[in-house]
């Protein structure tokens, strides 16, 4: 059984104990981890039996036949699917949408999220190809002095998205972030037109997307030799992060990766100048199951790629953050950020 | 009273006709439409009386108050908003979220997305300005041969992307669409490595985003002569796009504008080789109402910015597609899209 039927007998196996003996797929990103098809209008009913009925319009359904699916075409995906008594994505599924099926749909809980957490070897394939770009992209652009005094936070992010474009990425897996000085205190700032400047620490946060797979990775690097205040977060940072990284293993508790960063950052009182949670799923998506954070429940599994991503924000000084993409292994995980954590003095 | 407020008075006025006191807002683009806030995390409550309560995280919260506007922080801000009786957004709220938040929610059709459809001058000039910056990026793509044998459709779309990033695009509209010689039939195409040869016809269809607003353009060329069928569908698509621009006017029916330019393309024989909409509002979203198409329905406004894409698509062989962007007006549309529609023959 190739992959793809195989992940519809995974669904197919959930759907029992969910009292149903049909799943209509509509997100996106799930019809596509199901089929294969990437289409802004398609889903897909999969049966208790592993059976699959893909729906999308006319400019996909050449491209759905080519892949060996029954498929039929339809404008209204999800209306020319729904069975009385099959599940919906509840998660997905707008009211609108749910009310013009009629009633016989039964709301589930996310399950094909679930699935999705364990990646197989093409996944992992794609996803160690993606960091391997944006790590690519980080060593050009310092390489050749992008990262300097008089550029803008958008110059640098223009440089690093157009480097892993050229690198071979299909886009970036997200909006970059680059953050100078005190905007690095911000942990989602958007890159503006503030140009670098000497003794600012500037934060990179930026992906690649390969195959639909995302990577996410940040640096942050000293322009000119940094301040005492600038080592000390950094390096409180870097011991935070290795400590994440350490906890993460198949069987450890979402809550307690997160803890084992963040009780670090806490010990030397900056627990409130990290607010966020230590990190994230990547796959398909830039930011998926499962999720780590004070209150986040689970257990990580065996194969699940995951960010390690605490960071210290000092309100209208500058902040740190330090990111990698990791998947659990047992034996210790598997690191797909390449790129040095020591500090860079640029 | 400044613009935020006045969409906000604008859509309270909408309320009584739906028995409701307020409206739970919680489409990302319709609270920054309403609020001038872009959040991943935000939703506003607008009441009949035209006041409004915002809710986000600790993320976006200083941003917010910083807008001047009554806010609140939460994580669920759906639930912190939820009030009993108010409308909710049927056309953007999940099933699962509309559980979790409990009965006495009512669910309405769009109303904030009927309002934006009428663009202020605001964001007409948004929209002029990011209609220039592709036509300049287009401009200087040609100029300086970009568009040759040899380079691929990737390297078209990237050169593309980022010289309209250098030209101060905040980013491209949407995935580009650069499809030589037999992918130009399929509308959809998305850049390959194929090399565009001499002999192609080649359809570029791409746009910026500028503060939020999106352009979208699309011109076909040729790689050196064009045969006689190329030359001869492309004067019909040019013919076809001329009458539907000449049809946009206020007051017109939908369906009318698409029926003027697709008449001249079945009147030729291709009625089947065009099988998508005519086009589309475009604003804080790249697709937006109103649409164009057959089956269309309702009336275009004066002040609409709306697309006018016709194209003739012939399987295994090559396709053409024209587009520009316009505004409806009393007296004749206004033309945001200046590149020439001449056949270019690089």
């Amino acid at each position: 059984m190739t992959i793809l039927p195989e992940r519809r007998a995974r669904l197919a196996a959930l759907l029992a104990a969910h009292h149903v003996e049909a799943l209509l797929v509509t997100s996106r990103v799930n019809v596509r981890y199901l089929t294969g098809l990437d289409s802004s209008n398609a889903a897909v009913l999969v049966r208790a039996d592993g059976s699959a009925l893909l729906a999308t319009d006319n400019r996909y359904i050449d491209k759905t036949r080519a892949l060996g699916l029954e498929a039929v075409e339809a404008s209204d995906v999800a209306a020319r699917l729904a069975v009385p008594g099959a599940g919906i994505e509840a998660a997905h599924m707008t009211v609108a949408t749910f009310q013009r099926l009629g009633q016989g749909l039964v709301p589930l809980p996310p399950l094909v999220e679930r699935l999705r957490e364990v990646k197989d070897d093409e996944e992992l394939e794609h996803l160690r190809t993606a960091c391997a770009i944006a790590d690519q992209a980080f060593a050009d652009l310092v390489g050749r002095g992008g990262i300097r005094p008089g550029a803008t936070e958008r110059d640098v992010a223009r440089l690093l998205e157009s480097r892993m474009a050229e690198l071979g990425a299909d886009g970036p897996a997200f909006d970059s972030i680059v953050a100078a000085g005190e905007n690095g205190a911000v942990p989602h700032h958007a890159p503006t037109a503030r140009p670098l400047r000497a003794g600012d620490l500037v934060t990179l946060d930026f992906g690649a997307r390969h195959r639909g797979y995302h990577s996410d990775m940040t640096r942050t690097v000293s322009l000119g030799e940094p301040a005492a205040w600038q080592r000390e977060i950094y390096d409180l940072v870097a011991t935070a992060q290795r400590a994440g990284r350490e906890a993460l293993a198949p069987g450890a508790e979402a809550k307690e990766v997160d803890a084992a960063a963040r009780s670090v950052i806490e010990a030397a009182g900056h627990g409130d100048h990290f607010r966020h949670g230590l990190g994230h799923g990547v796959g398909l998506e830039i930011h998926e199951d499962p999720f780590l954070g004070p209150s986040r429940t689970g257990k990580l599994e065996d194969r699940v790629p995951i960010t390690v991503e605490p960071g210290v924000y000092l309100p209208g000084q500058g902040g740190v953050r330090i990111e990698d993409t990791l998947v659990t292994r047992e034996g210790g995980p598997e690191l797909l950020t390449k790129t040095t954590k020591e500090l860079l003095v640029l």
